[in-house]
């Protein structure tokens, strides 16, 4: 048999040149148990994980796989932490930078979050030849398309699999079962906080205050919320989920976002009333051009699509693939031990290919600043949307909304009026057929400066 | 900086022996654009569909992964089939086995179907150093246990995630993604015939017979159904899924299998008025133990449960994992595109790895003869119970039934008589509490032996 597979050229002692099959090669060269020498930055609730799942699938690793996985190196600010750390001879600091630059440490574990700090040590582990593996997707958000050619030129991984849906496997999935097709578009629960204060507030039929102090109280969201309830963090997951599904940078900066503050009890009692439910959704579309827009906001889903039916803190990613269908992975999108079920993955990825005397490959899917993507605006989008007036019981009213819609080429589809006890604070909700945004931006200019509008008109769009 | 990663011993010319990070040494050998050669078998629909999408992904592939995949032989019972491989020199015949031992094939693709006579082509490819992807789950359910250690033994891949779930990436999710993880269970709606039927049961109200029809109109069924609604088809995934979720070889001939014949319009209305939806599951369980319990059943699931909402052909596989949490995978569970996603899949990775100079790493996962699983019969397993008896009106009646019942230790959670025009034919439906289903099947032998009894017994359990 002549195979073109997996060939190492060697010269042989008499000076010919061979082209061996690398599976013989292997039986000549001598094989031992892997050692894979980690440097773990971070030692809060993920790296206390890695920890514990490191230490409870030893054994099978060791048996299966034929690696080991020894901590050499680590970093934290809580002395406390880096006590419990149980490996003998492990180098304790708390300088992240020192565990970057170790020079013992094969595979650099960056668990400790910020955004520009890690940036300096992911870069020192890289140039000192380390792999490096992360589950922070606000640092490869900002500077992925500048971390990602350095890991590349090193020829040294870079995997992130936790950094995006915790213990779904979303990233594997695009990189590696998806390779045969395009994405055409996703649409993603990908913030929990959000998720379960929204559920909340359907299935309790709670406001907004209520049911984010309550996700407080359970730790589901931070004492200073901002940055899960406005939509950022949602925001960097679907900015790096458009650049590995597209291959091109997608730069969070240039994304339209809108968090859950503005959606109101009654928005969603009148979405359940029509048959919809409201999440916060990340959309990501493909158009035929290969432009792409992407945009975390609340929508309104209805109540049979698969996004509908997740609850809580619960994540999930609807994909339409060009060749494999819809597909749908739902899971826990946070938490201790699943993000740390995504860390350990990639670690044995890294540790598997080691293991046969090969680096991890760069993905394909990976971007760089000099193949950013062509963006749609938010503009651009067409969609239908629900619009809440809040308007004085008066005659005319109604002609002159609709009469400003209707200028801007908006059709309404469907128009409620519900009767009120305040005929000061009436709500009139609108359902129009699908428009182009900026020409409802435009109108509602229009009819939220009208002397009879008495609050600024609420807007959630369709997703489909 | 000192790597233990992925080193290579050489010796020197000096005689010197030296350890070469493979880094290095890459750049020292000649690296091309590699070319992997395709040997295809079966050229019916999913080989279509792989035709299809390398010539759709040729270029992507090229320049992505510097990987070119050509067809150098294929086979097919149809000449008409064979005459559209459109590649240069491609080698066509009607014998496979020509195929799986051709000199110039690097991947033996089988895509034919069958049991007996494509276990003696993979082994053929396999003595002679192919690797292999297939999208045969018979196979691989009849002889995996045979053919995975030959693999092993020769270092080459046996790779099929085109096996089970179709285009949902359920292999590559259980063998990489949740590597560090114990799956202490899993539910699968994994046969979309099944599904679509009992789908349309529930939504129109359809008899089974009339379900059954449209969906051989709609060619989701066979003219001979029996495959897929006698729960074949899913028992040969299901007993694959439970050997690969747990590394230990799992024998479908020694599961329990009930198909979908005798659910009844009637039963999925009573579900219905209780608040479930009635599905044909494969369910997985590992006890505290380590011994499993597979098998597939219709079973009834609250319509909460996120398997409940996968309708028509759709498949879903739902994961209990040891840290990841819950997760779930929807998709397309068969046809064209889907199926041959995943095989391409499968042909990456063989290729990602083979242009990095090493052999895809045989999974830890796989299983072998000598490693089979410690079953726990279907007899043992604890669940609660719908049982719809039907009777003749008389009194007495439910006091003898629910002595039986009594008798054997089954406590009953609800029981209702519908009033119903014939007396001689009243239906009684009782939901038990937990019961040990071998308790379950002794007393209803006890209560079909009544007098009173006018047909056999239908039961389905309850999943949660």
């Amino acid at each position: 048999m002549t195979s073109n597979l997996a060939k190492i050229r060697v010269r042989a002692f008499t000076g010919k040149k061979l082209a061996i099959p690398i599976y013989l090669w292997r039986t000549m060269i001598k094989r031992e148990m892997q050692e894979i020498r980690l440097g773990i930055v971070g030692l809060g609730t993920v790296g206390q994980g890695v920890l514990e799942l490191l230490e409870r699938q030893g054994a099978f690793y060791a048996s299966a796989l034929g690696v080991r996985f020894r901590v050499v190196a680590a970093s934290s600010r809580s002395e406390s932490s880096l006590g419990r750390v149980a490996y003998k001879g492990c180098f304790k600091t708390t300088d992240p930078l020192a565990v970057a630059q170790h020079p013992d440490v094969d595979v650099f574990v960056e668990l400790a979050g910020g955004e520009d700090a890690p940036k300096a040590w992911v870069e020192a582990a890289l140039d000192s030849g380390k792999h490096v593996v992360t589950a922070n997707k606000a640092l490869l958000a900002k500077h992925g398309a500048t971390l990602f050619p350095l890991a590349a030129k090193h020829g040294r991984a870079l995997l992130f699999e936790a950094a995006v849906g915790g213990g779904i496997p979303i990233v594997r999935t695009l990189q590696e079962s998806l390779i045969a097709n395009d994405i055409g578009g996703l649409a993603c629960i990908i913030n929990g906080t959000c998720n379960y204060i929204l559920t909340q507030m359907a299935v309790k039929k709670e406001s907004f205050a209520t049911a984010l102090a309550e996700a407080q109280r359970l730790g589901y969201a931070e004492a200073d919320p901002g940055f899960d309830i406005d939509g950022v963090d949602a925001l960097h997951k679907v900015a790096l989920l458009a650049s590995i599904a597209h291959g091109r940078y997608v730069d969070y900066r240039l994304l339209s976002v809108e968090g859950i503050r503005n959606v109101s009890a009654l928005d969603i009692r009148m979405a359940e009333e029509l048959g919809y439910e409201v999440k916060l959704l990340g959309v990501v579309e493909q158009a035929a051009s290969g432009k792409i827009l992407a945009a975390v906001y609340p929508a309104l889903l209805e109540r049979s699509h698969q996004l509908a039916s997740v609850q809580g803190v619960l994540n999930a990613v609807y994909l339409k693939t060009s060749a494999a269908g819809p597909l749908l992975l739902t899971g826990a999108g946070a938490g201790k031990l699943p993000t740390a079920s995504s860390v350990l993955s990639d670690l044995v990825a890294v540790a598997r290919h080691a293991a046969d005397g090969a680096m991890p490959p760069p993905s394909m899917a990976y971007f760089s600043a000099t193949n950013a993507a062509d963006l749609t605006p938010i503009d651009d989008l067409e969609t239908e949307f629900y619009l809440r007036l809040t308007t004085v019981d008066k005659p005319g009213v109604l002609s002159r909304v609709t009469g400003i819609l209707g200028d801007e080429g908006i059709s309404i589809r469907a128009l409620s009026q519900k009767p009120e006890h305040d005929p000061e604070n009436v709500p009139v909700i609108i359902l129009t057929h699908a428009a182009r945004n900026a020409r409802v931006t435009a109108a509602l200019k229009k009819i939220d400066a009208l002397d009879v509008i008495r609050e600024p008109t609420r807007v959630i769009r369709f997703y489909k």
